[in-house]
């Protein structure tokens, strides 16, 4: 990303510091989140917006994005333990403490994201990839941290998983992975909505068991025929929502379309302002959850997962692309109905 | 309330159905709703807004308010048990069911509020007071209610109340109530803003520990003071905070303010749109909690406890006015700075 284009150019090798590894990329996943990155930076650098609160780096700096990784390990900068090999495939959160902070990988004009060949990663953070699993497989562990995380900080507990019936808006990967991890947690029902034929299926693939167009029938509907509900009725229970869009709007209709009692998790990133009606939310004691990230602990236990086939993420990969074609990839993903995840590639092996 | 005006004026009597009793007030709080009530109606009935959706009445019908009292038997309708003699005190949630639905007293065209000389009620939701509270304590139930219901809302619980410091935004009697629940919870230490000094005493008197003026020093500040956090630290703690105003701003106000995995209980009720960043939200993982009203256990719960003196309503009865003063006593609500609780007396006793 430079001056708000995708551009593909040599930049200079990236460094690593003390307690730091020089990895090769061998596969990364391109994330909505990049998308709408693009997006805001051409609105700074235009004068339309702030910069990001989120993340900060200078607009006008380079900035090689891709926080979806499994790299494998090149070489060691100064002061590393050393404890696994030259050559060892590995993932990490996409952060490298970096004295008093940390780079965020990916949006960072310090270190270089996944969208490179070559990245600089915290040895602390490494995680090593089993032998068996795939490097395709392994760059699924950030995405799909994400959902179990969002999953975590719902209110679904052990006592809960038998019974609930959750109900996830949005089958892109975020989605996807709220679903699929439902499912590893031992939800047997789980309602999905997708206006996207392709994420439908993807959907069904990744466990949902009730999956509805919008268009047809509300999400919350086939809710309530799944569990004998019935709208407004006085002993109507409350649902578990998860909100995977991140469109304006998004949050509070989530909030007119459950009962009493319900928690809307808000996974799906929404970047502008939004309008809600408290009024609503209070009548109907509405528990919203926001939720970002996952913690080391859940990204390491998320490969663990995909190592144990307990989530099987690979109807999730649905394209790759050379490092060459993540322009033209940004360009499909903009209407993404017939793709969940595009992986870049840099250098097939 | 009549055309979106007060007016004291003779109505009809009341008449109980079957499984109804009515009932002489003896004293009635003035809440804040009514006061959002009128101006809403106001605002409907030129054609400014649209009708409430929490609570459906004829605007252009004669509406009598007040939905916090303290009233005495005064006979029995048709199919009543008759479980306590004629003459008994009682307080009652403000809801009478009749049919397939319920009059919610004091926002219905259907039976009278406590702003009156004669109810009716439900003859189930009766909760007989004590002998030794007085009428003017007794019908702090409702208000005080409120607070119960929103720390049982809140994360609060049995491992944390020994160690929680919750933040209590706005002191009025909404505010009052949720700092004497949390006290009565076992809660030792609460911090409570407000810009009224008068209320800021009330917040003390009720059981508050570090009371500010917002003007001074924000409220999350002298809650990192007290439990030693540094703002923006990776290890500053999560806050509870109640957020007890209800305008627009306040949600994303307390979403700025509070640290990382923070819970916002919105117990103020905002009645017009508001606009939040999600992103902020996201990026905190803020969790908010809408809350409203209470169970009918909580209410015959927070009898009980004015009876047993766990919490001492007394510091928030500010004034007493009869029917007649009603509509003065709104205008001087309508800057409540020396006011928490007006309580309405028919006829006194």
């Amino acid at each position: 990303m430079r001056g708000g284009k995708l551009v593909v150019a040599e930049v200079p090798e990236p460094v690593p510091g003390p307690g730091e590894v020089l990895a090769r990329t061998l596969a990364c996943g391109i994330c909505g989140s990049d998308l709408h990155m693009l997006q805001r930076v051409q609105r700074v650098l235009a004068g339309e917006e702030e910069p990001d609160t989120l993340f900060a780096f200078d607009h006008d700096a380079d900035v090689v994005m891709g926080h979806e990784f499994c790299a494998e390990i090149v070489e060691f900068g100064p002061e590393c333990a050393q404890a696994l090999p030259v050559g060892q495939r590995v993932v990490s959160v996409p952060s490298v403490p970096r004295g008093d902070s940390r780079a965020a990988l990916g949006y960072s004009d310090e270190l270089p994201g996944g969208y490179a060949e070559l990245m600089v990663l915290g040895e602390a953070n490494l995680v090593p990839v089993p032998d068996h699993v795939s490097s395709e497989e392994a760059a699924l562990t950030e995405p799909m941290a994400v959902g179990r995380h969002a999953v975590a900080m719902s209110r679904l507990d052990e006592g809960s998983v038998a019974t609930e019936v959750p109900v996830v808006i949005g089958c892109g990967p975020v989605g996807l992975s709220v679903i699929a991890d439902l499912r590893r947690r031992g939800v047997e029902r789980v309602v999905a909505a997708d206006f996207s034929e392709k994420r439908r299926e993807l959907a069904s693939e990744v466990g949902a068991t009730i999956v509805v167009d919008p268009r047809e029938v509300a999400a919350v509907d086939a809710w309530r025929a799944e569990v004998g509900a019935t709208a407004g009725a006085l002993d109507e229970p409350p649902v578990l929502m998860f909100e995977c869009v991140g469109v304006p709007g998004m949050i509070q209709g989530m909030i007119d379309a459950v009962p009493r009692y319900s928690q809307v998790v808000v996974v799906g990133v929404c970047m502008q302002e939004d309008v809600i009606r408290p009024l609503s939310a209070i009548g109907k004691q509405v528990n919203l959850q926001f939720v970002l990230g996952y913690t080391p602990e859940e990204f390491a236990a998320t490969l663990s997962s995909i190592a144990l086939e307990e989530l099987d993420v690979g109807p999730l990969i649905t394209s790759r692309v050379t490092l060459d074609e993540v322009p033209e990839a940004f360009r499909t993903l903009a209407s993404p109905d017939g793709q969940a995840k595009i992986l870049v590639v840099p250098e097939r092996r």
